[in-house]
């Protein structure tokens, strides 16, 4: 849809059947999903544990349209009755808390069946270790849902930093604010329950929550890795019981110098994902909150300003995503479309032996999981030390 | 989805069956109207009249994955198949060129379906009321497809003048720019070559694609009518039939003055559909390119700018609107599905025999469309008479 | 100062000596005269007619640190003293109410002393036809102060035009928008009543003040000329005796259309000058709220943001203006530092008996404020015939 | 000039004589500070140690029309024969590289006369406190040339955050970031050669130069102490054999962290010094390259804009720095005019006899420079130490 020529993806020849694990009533994460898996029109949500209360299960699932006999209050039964049905789901978004990631997508998996997993994609490096094993040994395809690189604009960057563009990158920022956490945790909240007990959030909280998209932003877009990191943890709005903003440095692997600021405590600031690059012949600057907007500035020229759309300097692995003329906007829905889109690719190719061609994806996988919460172990043993330099 | 409390829509209880005339391949149109029934997750596409010419027809189907047996060359034929079937279709999006909109809507409101219509509605006030009569016979459910008050902001902006945050309205500009007419039109452009055709378009170009959205916007948010009108047509791209720019002169019902700008010749521009509105104690300013700010400039004050999200400032009438958090952006293919989730409701609160309560909806309805007609005719009476006043 | 190579300007050898008439306490438009001429560094003041209230105009003088013996109260006594004077002033500048520009340029050109006067120049076309002649007989200098041209981004704009970097142009639109008469008229204030009576301000209110700024901006970036023009003039603001906006259609002699739209009762719109220039190849907007960003829009191309400063595509003739780097902002003061060099420079040339040569200055003259009167005319002139079409 | 009632500068008696060192042909420095001398209204420049060329200092004292008996070679003769004269300078501006500021302050206070001093104020924290017994002794007063705490809306953050808008800092982050550093030196330039010998800038370059207007900033605005910080430098532009580049994290003495950032290598950023402050309530953001708008987030609530102007917010101790009506621009010129009228008045005062009332001025004095240098002495010992904490 709204692709044309060589650069486009593979048109479906059927849409494919996804099922979800958590994301119940009021859990926005799954609502994403949802809406990605419908705007890419790839997907047909059939099944769904959406929670662990049944009565809750039973109303999400139905506020969602699911057929009463695939709404499941248990995942791992979910798991047996759908591996067993003929138009049992291909694939499973797995929404729920962090501690929970490793079994379900370990059940799933052993159903043979696809994953689809949220980041932090599990609670220590040897979870990841033990998912990484199964993953290989099974074949399955293990994306982990990581939106923002699916805005059009995200993709033009990395492919002109590759293109060299910029040339040598030779320092690079990477922020993400919110401001949700300047208030105290409503005690009622499920979901803020578990982002404070470090037995199912794991080692911090907003590192692993928000910090973990952002120092995948700055290596995607980059095309570097960070090798070294060295961290502080605050609380800096309502007290509480695991941080909510870290001041981090960087080092990529190519000797340049980096910064990385994460925080749920800024007024003003929503879901301020931005990036800025530099390299010996320009920059690229990106803010989430106007994902259409990216901004060139090479050395010695007048800015620019490239849109999203067709043309117009956008390259093709950035058009390929593109689905509305320019000016029509494109916003973190269609993101995840873009996302849900590729998702369904991998999986269709993988069910029918084929190979996906080189350079037509750039899915993050279950090593980009293992790597978020790498980082997470890493940014936390850097803060207990007192802000000393760690390998990454 | 994302609504609580009183002021949330109604849940659907099932999705319910739409088909579509028009749209084929390659038609941005009808992948609109799919995306916002899609998202709204109140629709299934289960039927088509993709195209006149019966191997585009299936060749479209099939890529929207429609049944074959719902895969139709003849919209007559469609409306009749479908109105004979237990699981026909419940409604119908007429994405087709403007000379064809009353044949089509006519066939449909014949065979019991509601009807969901592309501007202009039709190519004269004539036809206006024909369908009107038609419609009033009926009763069935007539939507005008104008997304752009599907915007949470702009939803916002009208509650706010309704509210008297502005006191009196006193002047209010809208322009609506894009630069896609500066290049002579592609001779084998199917959409083109009955764009510049009065025969199939009606009396004006730009006028009734862009300017009907302008007006019905201004309109809209003031909660004014224009009551006469100055046009003066030009063409101000690459030489072509009709016109592709209109400045016009409003008079407004209260005795404000305003400004209407639109063009397709403008470089720079893509989908600039914007409104400044002043009144007495403040003014509001929008811009379609960034649908998710609202600036308010209360009189004697600092500027305000009001963002999409909960809370903050944002009244319930656009808060319904609202799926996600401040800052995870939506944009054109969210407004969309707003509008598709008020059409399933009206549908169905038809279909029930039931009342939509007062103020819930702001559905874009039959007179609308027939008042963007009239605008049409008024602005070509203008401009053909030297751009004099004219009542509308 | 800040300016090397065969672009600059010629520096100054010594200061000239400046006066002004008008302008006292109070008065926002001889402080910019002042802030010029200061800024420019081309220039002393030395004498004052500041006011007409004799103890004012001392108050004033003082206030200003001129010598007692040269504050005067009465401007025909200052021509005629400065003029006996071996240290006489070279140079007057004007900032009186519209009605005595005519007399007070008369008296101070009987005395031989260049002329830097407000616009509009005068009440009438025959009093610019009288002032004219008598310009021409002297041969003395007769600058009109529209600073916006002196913010180097216009400059930049008018070069880029005139070298083709747009082709032809095909529409463009200004517009000066504020928001001060939104309130009932100060009874008490100086300033105000005269620009509510006729007899003293002419046949427009707005539209003199700020609608002839609107018009130099536009034909100074276009180059072209506004053959014709419609007006309708309207009270927004506060119930006044005058119009405080106006909306005008254009006719450029190229035959380009065009709208100008001028008010001082747009709330949250304080001096929003802005230009909107559309041609074949590309667009350029600006607005001297941001003066030193000019947004160019090549058709087809990313959008390029041209920043004030050296190099990085600015032009010779825009760079002439420039004084600090790149980001080290410039703005209105500068802006009038720039108008006051290049006055300086056409006297201190005409005084040594000189040409400027061709192509250094853009000084707008007493013909240009002729033009300015002449569309306060018929700007009038199309009101009062319902909005007619006028020749300009 | 532009000031009404009791929150105004008391107005001038007379200009005050004025003398510079350093600052001749092409330098920017000093033309900055003519120009805020100029601006200001308050002072005459009278003499000059343009250079310590002989040919470049007449060269450029005639440039600049000082009278030629009043145009040194060397500052130390130009003191004694100032001094001597009954129109003597009242005041000098040193904007001489940094290893002669404490020379040359030395002799100007040993000749009696007012010092306006460049920052970094001296070489080491020692020759600071050698400055500071000299002007204990001899009661002068001694300015730091921080211009940009002088633009109105950096006044105004500060006394937003002082009144408690924000409630208590919980962190802040600023940074400088400029571009020039990109490309290789100018071999030939004068002042390059300097900034890269540490026997002429001291102990680091590119924080000297804009890190110290960083933290001058950031303790401005909060009103807070930065006790601890960690720095590490880089070269991220063309090889060079100091730093133009700096992290750093701080600790402020309130106990809430920050970030600071400095480079002279990020293509796109000219002068970009932005301060961002969260406290308990709201957050304030500003970019000194739209130093017009202050943006307040309030917690919870819609965004604000506060524009330089009179009135809407702007609070009297902004307001006072208010020359020009909202929308009628000022900039970095018009920061260096109040830097110098608030430098008159603490001269004129000081030679009255008189003491300027409490909380008139926020001139910054020698203590601010005192502690830019022990901020670039301490951030250069973090560097050398790998990254560790140091107290400042």
């Amino acid at each position: 849809m709204g692709l044309s020529g060589t650069e486009s993806y593979p048109p479906a020849s059927r849409r494919l059947r996804l099922g979800i694990v958590g994301g119940g009533q009021g859990a926005l994460v799954g609502q994403w999903h949802c809406t990605g898996a419908r705007l890419s029109n790839r997907w047909d949500l059939l099944a769904g544990a959406l929670s662990s209360d049944p009565e809750r299960a039973m109303a999400s699932g139905r506020e969602w349209m699911l057929a009463e006999d695939r709404i499941y209050a248990d995942y791992r039964e979910m798991a047996k009755a759908e591996a067993a049905r003929p138009d049992g789901i291909e694939a499973v978004a797995i929404c729920t808390p962090n501690w929970t990631h490793r079994p379900v997508a370990e059940a799933f998996m052993e159903a043979g069946i696809d994953i689809i997993c949220d980041k932090p994609m599990a609670m220590t490096p040897e979870d990841c270790d033990a998912l990484a094993a199964m993953q290989e040994a099974t074949g399955l395809v293990f994306a982990i849902t990581h939106p923002y690189p699916y805005h059009p604009m995200v993709r033009q960057a990395r492919e002109m930093v590759a293109s060299g563009a910029l040339g040598k990158v030779r320092q690079a920022l990477v922020e993400y604010a919110q401001d949700w956490a300047m208030e105290p945790d409503d005690p009622n909240s499920r979901t803020l329950s578990w982002r404070r007990d470090p037995s199912k959030i794991g080692r911090a909280s907003a590192t692993g929550d928000i910090g973990t998209h952002a120092l995948n932003m700055i290596e995607f877009v980059t095309g570097l890795s960070v090798s070294r990191l060295r961290a502080d943890f605050h609380v800096c709005g309502a007290p509480k019981a695991m941080e909510d903003t870290a001041f981090m440095n960087l080092a990529f692997d190519n000797g340049a110098p980096g910064a990385l600021w994460i925080t749920q405590a800024a007024p003003g600031n929503y879901c301020a994902l931005r990036f800025r690059v530099y390299g010996e012949k320009g920059g690229l600057e990106w803010d989430q909150e106007h994902p259409e907007h990216l901004k060139f500035r090479p050395l010695n020229e007048p800015e620019r300003v490239i849109v999203r759309g067709h043309g117009a300097g956008v390259l093709p692995a950035a058009e390929r995503m593109v689905l509305l003329p320019r000016g029509h906007g494109e916003s973190l829905s269609d993101a995840w479309g873009n996302l849900y889109t590729e998702i369904a690719i991998a999986v269709e190719a993988r069910r029918a032996g084929k190979t996906v061609p080189e350079g037509l994806l750039a899915l993050p996988q279950l090593k980009d999981g293992a790597r978020g919460v790498r980082f997470i172990h890493a940014a936390a043993d850097s803060h207990d030390a007192g802000g000393t330099w760690q390998p990454l």
